[in-house]
């Protein structure tokens, strides 16, 4: 731990694990000298595309979310599974989109929760774009369509709460950001 | 579960359990057909809040995170506690930051993680500010600092990492669009 960590840490231990996750429970002292415990989620690391065609228009896949038990819109990704981050992106666009792009951009890095993940997701932006030959069935999500959509729809999509999930939002703040500087 | 729900849940445990979180595991057959399991993680769901001065600047704090064991800038929020949200935003903004605000409104709920997690956001726009008078210091978070910045710096600090978390970042595209829609 490091030499500014207000938490000290006593011991950890594993609680839960699957091929997905794992849960620990640490015992600590609190920053206010108290003693405790805190869970914490491990998971592997994520990507999400954006992927842009020639108007700036971001594709957006309609999926169902298992924890939240609904239907909704969001930005392509998933976890990288260890591997290099691009050909992570690539393999997750063109099997959940059908999308192949030649050129790729890292703009960012963040968590996904701050008080109880240590996931990190990063977030690429995908340009020339073209359609690959297949779209690969995945077991892990159900997407029953996709849509190119202006960052304006975007924006109101998330108003009416049709785009209602933070990675997909994060990465919406990142790109909108990424475009201005361009 | 809903009829247009892809996923057929077979059996459900609890696996792990502390007063802030529930890791159930799912035994589940997935959209393809095949059998397996989910782990999903119920929490409480939180408040955000952007607490806006008269020249749009918004307050950020500087808090560490436990899992991730980092130091950075994030809005203030936290678990709602059951209560009504309002009253889990003003006690959020004033126990982080000695913050009173007049004038609340609500700008969007969000989910924090798509594939992992059940719990929701709201996030709060905080407007009419005054000091309180006293911070009342929370067990589980360690606050060093805080500073009102405007959204020009805070895109700044995005870009370069300072800020770095989903959930605020989230809350910043949020504001943004709710502001220029003003």
């Amino acid at each position: 731990m490091r030499s500014d960590n207000p938490w000290k840490l006593l011991s950890s231990k594993t609680v839960y694990q699957n091929p997905w996750i794992r849960v620990r429970e640490d015992s600590v002292i609190h920053p206010s000298g108290k003693e405790g415990i805190y869970g914490v989620i491990e998971s592997k690391d994520s990507v999400i595309v954006a992927a842009l065609n020639e108007k700036n228009e971001v594709y957006l896949i309609r999926s169902f979310s298992y924890p939240a038990q609904i239907w909704h819109w969001e930005l392509p990704g998933g976890g990288s599974d260890g591997e290099e981050i691009r050909l992570a992106s690539k393999r997750e666009l063109e099997e959940e989109t059908g999308i192949i792009a030649e050129t790729w951009d890292e703009i960012g890095t963040t968590r996904v929760s701050d008080g109880l993940m240590t996931e990190k997701m990063i977030t690429l932006v995908a340009r020339d774009l073209s359609i690959g030959s297949k779209i690969a069935k995945e077991d892990e999500n159900h997407i029953d369509g996709g849509k190119f959509v202006s960052l304006k729809e975007v924006s109101r999509m998330v108003t009416a709460g049709e785009i209602n999930e933070g990675q997909t939002i994060t990465a919406l703040y990142l790109l909108e950001h990424w475009l201005q500087k361009d």
